[in-house]
């Protein structure tokens, strides 16, 4: 049986709304009955959208109140300072003040970085923490950091990302001794910029198993379990990689609507295209975890719809079973040169 | 009829070598009666591959000897520099000396970079030449530059880079006022790196058509014409693509290769799938054209068959015919301030 975990869930975020989140909570606690979730937001409107909702599932939620909204749109900082009782604050400070163990949101992903690093603050010794999400590839996923937290980096800052990216692979997707690279223009040692030319001597010395500079060419491919870089690179690549993949399956529908004989094919293939499309489908994934905060942190996409949010509550509750935050403290401390790097 | 035009191909280019270069280049003279081209490199093999080749295309192909090659593998700098007769160096030296009208090459891109630094130099008033790559879109491409020639860049010169790949969309792709997009962290003003929220400022003061920040989602959808962005952002980005969209094909392969349903489908549905590839075929495209030089060069994938080098070939001509060096150095001239930055 698994672990007693409590996740506080933004009922406010995303695109969607309350709605998608109160069901995803449903969802979610209707599968794992060791799981509790908090529910964070305008009370009268979860509740009212709890009334429905069957007394075994109902047992497991609760509802904490929170008055204000950090619209998508707004900018990130200002609005979490001048709205100190938005649904993120209120439900991180649940963190903070251990009456849960983890948060998650499918609201704007900069608030949450900002909301958490006032609330939650960082594990000491991490300079900067990091955004992270698990990346498709041909027949496994690999975990990419950072892709948005962090647009400037130091060399050093990326050797902390690969610390925190193999506590998590160890810990949360159980690889035994997680393959770790670094993004750059060329798989030669002496291809880089100036960043990853130095991030690369550091993570030779540093004791996890770096495999050297990989290629977004072959990333899919699985050559690594855990690849970092700065957040402004990992950001386009994730939106390249987006981009390149509705444009294939555009161009795809397009060349299908051409012929009888492909509308055929098109047909029978719908199924598989489905699968491959389901394949690339990062609802089915969780969330993006941020790693660094004193606490547990998982951040869905905007766009999130229930099953995505029941995805990224479980995500969320698999993360604290397997004690994130203490392992990287702990990765921290073993490896002195990489903690030490950030005075 | 097309003005007559001399293009030098490196005839030991590439991964497959002279045959393909010397079949290429008879395809390219076959379909442009205005086009001689110099085949550069070991003047024995090529002849022995030209004895079979038609007297017609036979009369506008010549040979120009060089005893040295410069091997994909090799360092660039220190490889075109211990091998002054190498056949880039001596193919630029053509250009150099108004013998050939621009040099195209499958070779190492980097060393082709170097010679034309040492052999041909800078544009007067450009800091830095930068590869361009035409990249598909849904119903249009588009123009990425730097996709690799300078790792580390200064927002200045995403300013002249927005300038060169203004003078190339308007001569060579005939784009009256091209649209200008910055590869950015997000669409807003404020988001960014460093790097690109300044020159973000510069490209709106430059009298370009700064269209703003435009993320790798958008890309496909043709929301610019030229995109800047330094050369280690731009290499991840091709590379992301190129392992995106492999891999989407191998899953929808291993996906068909399930069920017998499938099966038919894809069998129904083999010429769309052809079709949809071949869109995105970068062998289609010709090649990476290198701005900002003191001549015309262009620079091929390393995996070229004689189809892409024929197409490399001809796109150099086309790029000779619109006097792009000239063009470069007017632009540069009428808008001071982007060629005084340089300063």
């Amino acid at each position: 049986m698994p672990e007693r975990v409590r996740i506080a869930v933004d009922a406010m975020g995303g695109d969607l709304g309350p709605r998608v989140n109160v069901e995803g909570a449903v969802a979610a606690v209707s599968r794992d009955s060791a799981l509790e979730v908090i529910l964070v937001g305008d009370k009268a409107e979860i509740e009212r959208r709890l009334a429905a909702v069957p007394a075994a599932e109902r047992a497991s939620l609760s509802v904490q109140p929170a008055s204000q909204v950090v619209e998508m749109a707004e900018v990130p900082v200002q609005a979490v300072r001048s709205k100190p009782d938005n649904s993120m604050s209120v439900g991180m400070r649940l963190v903070r003040d251990g009456k849960a163990d983890g948060f998650v949101t499918a609201g704007n992903t900069g608030a949450a970085l900002a909301a958490a690093l006032f609330e939650l603050g960082r594990i000491e010794g991490i300079r900067r923490p990091a955004l992270a999400t698990l990346m498709p590839g041909v027949s496994g996923s690999y975990l990419l950091l950072d892709i948005g937290a962090n647009a400037d980096c130091r060399p050093q800052d990326l050797v902390q990302f690969a610390l925190m990216g193999h506590v998590y692979a160890k810990r949360v997707l159980g690889i035994a001794s997680p393959r770790i690279g670094l993004v750059s223009n060329g798989e030669e040692e002496s291809k880089g910029n100036e960043l990853t030319k130095e991030a690369h001597i550091l993570l030779r010395g540093s004791g996890l198993n770096f495999v050297g500079n990989v290629e977004g060419k072959d990333l899919p491919n699985g050559l690594a379990d855990v690849v970092v870089t700065d957040g402004f690179t990992g950001n386009v690549m994730i939106k390249t990689s987006e981009g390149v993949a509705s444009m294939i399956l555009e161009i795809l529908k397009r060349q299908i609507a051409r012929s009888w004989r492909a509308k055929l094919g098109g047909l029978l293939l719908r199924p598989t295209l489905k699968a491959a499309v389901a394949h690339l489908d990062y609802t089915e994934v969780g969330g993006a975890p941020l790693l660094g905060v004193r606490g547990v942190v998982l951040v869905g996409h905007g766009r999130s719809n229930a099953k995505a949010i029941a995805s990224l509550i479980s995500a969320g509750a698999r993360v604290a079973r397997q004690g994130l935050v203490a392992a990287i403290a702990d990765g921290l401390k073993e490896n002195a040169s990489i903690g030490n790097q950030v005075a």
